[in-house]
């Protein structure tokens, strides 16, 4: 238990155990370095590379936590979670793993692949299914509540949970061990699982380290929240970063945020835009919107990191093909 | 030495001296795994991502490693070359770490992107510079051997030369030394430098292994000269794999495809495309059409691997933004 973390949802310890969990499951994926990243920004910028995760996202490491602490009776009843994207398939994959059924709650109108790559994980695994709704008229939190007690099953939230937070958090805990401590992380926000994470990850394994949170300049409800030291929400942003559409942060990751994140910035669409080209021609890696969140801030200069030694979480790669082509031929 | 390369250009020791050379100055690139490619083909794969090499492939392995030998005389005239691909802007990176002046002879109507990447590279080297030529009407090997003279720069060819052969030979080294023992190892095939290098350094470190080099279907020019028992001759082939579009393989090289190559496949261009949108879909990577030979022989069944331990090297990530984008939005 650290002190500084007292009364948070999580701690060191909670990480460290998540680390052990997922030892062997969940990739220990490579971070990488770039001159040209370097060059631009003056800094010794490390990349954090979670697109090469497994399932593509760092969502993984949190649903698969989670899941691997189920009792024996949850482990029989299965989970179910609500998700238009990473978290869908991180829990149907994690549950796969574990040996449970998973119910996905997805809308109608998901991407084909999406509802293809999630029923995929769930191949196999008897009392698995996707449950479609209409997002514009059924409530999904209402048919994730009565499906849970119809069904026994265990609501697992996608970011507003301590394993989940916990599981996160191994992403940082991951490169500060591989790097060694840095000045700054920069890690971007949605509903705050994985910078609530990673900001105690950070705290402990890299003292005085500057965590700064990203949002895009559409979403900036936890940004809003900070300024007025309560949880702001705001109507579903219209922006190409679709993990970060949230429209409020945790009761949980919220108090994580406020205690130990130095910051909250923005970027704009077309700033995520170029990034993502960027990490295509120069990195050769192929990083959905959201996955650039934390790079933009640093490559268009938004958080300044002269002299500094940065570390910056690439949280995902999920991304259809015909719209990345649309992405980087566009700009 | 080793008693099964007697006569060959290159042996193990030449590899192990290269690997030295690039010790802190080429990247160890990651080996990557994918479930994916492990249940398409039911063999456990290994990819050698040199799509992450510096200047984004395999080349600059081989370029360092003999520019890293030359004299103090040869050091001070400098190094030409002539290259409308990866290999110029290795050599002028090599170049420019090394601290001599480059000359690299490239097409008039080469992409600007990789005029600019050449000429980025050798900012800041006296004596450095692009000279352009018309691929239609004049000869660029004359061109080079001219400047040569007149110069003292000394020619590095982008395959057949002992020096660059033992450099490209360190990517399946490294690879080996990573999985252990291999079954099989596929290797793309252009002028023969990079399979001439993996072969030999395969034969050492794993005996027994199959050696599979993959070609172009439109430039099948190495596996007619295998079936021939002498170097054929082609015409410029269409294909998108621009790294492959070579007439015929060395003198240097094509003894040792000879001595240690099992045999050499050919996959087709859509063959290659769709390759292509597995690595951006599944793998997160982007991987230009030659770095997607040898895995598009693997992946498209025409190489069968059931059961086995497969090496594959993705040789490279150099492809324009635009070109890329049409592959991925046109399949």
């Amino acid at each position: 238990m650290n002190q500084l973390n007292t009364g948070l949802a999580i701690d060191p310890d909670d990480i460290a155990a998540a680390a052990a969990r997922l030892q062997g499951v969940a990739r220990r994926t490579p971070v990488f370095t770039s001159r040209t990243a370097d060059e631009r920004t003056g800094a010794q910028v490390f990349f954090k590379c979670e697109n090469f995760q497994r399932m593509g996202a760092f969502k993984f490491r949190g649903a698969y936590n989670a899941l691997a602490q189920f009792t024996p009776a949850q482990r029989r009843g299965g989970v179910i979670a609500f998700s238009s994207g990473n978290h869908a398939q991180a829990i149907a994959l994690s549950a796969r793993l574990l040996g449970m059924p998973s119910v996905l709650v997805m809308p109608q109108d998901s991407p084909a692949a999406k509802l293809a790559a999630t029923r995929e994980y769930q191949r196999g695994q008897p009392g698995s299914e996707v449950v479609l709704y209409d997002r514009y008229t059924e409530d999904r939190e209402a048919i994730g509540a009565r499906l849970a007690v119809e069904r026994s099953m265990t609501l697992i939230p996608p970011y507003d949970h301590a394993h989940v937070m916990a599981g996160q958090g191994t992403a940082a805990s991951e490169l500060i061990q591989e790097t060694g401590p840095l000045d700054l992380l920069l890690v971007c926000v949605g509903g705050g699982g994985l910078i609530a994470g990673c900001a105690v990850a950070a705290a402990h394994l890299s003292p005085g380290v500057g965590v700064v949170g990203v949002e895009p300049e559409a979403g900036n409800d936890t940004q809003q929240s900070l300024a007025r030291g309560e949880i702001v929400h705001i109507d579903t942003p219209q922006t190409i970063a679709d993990g970060a559409q949230t429209q409020h942060s945790g009761r949980l990751t919220f108090p994580v945020i406020r205690r130990l994140v130095r910051e909250i910035v923005t970027v704009s669409d077309a700033q995520l835009v170029r990034t993502m080209r960027f990490f295509a021609e120069r990195m050769k890696m192929v990083v959905e919107p959201t996955g650039c969140l934390a790079a933009a801030a640093l490559l268009e200069g938004v958080v300044p990191a002269r002299g500094q030694r940065v570390g910056v979480i690439v949280s995902g790669g999920n991304v259809d093909l015909a719209r990345y082509a649309g992405f980087l031929s566009g700009g």
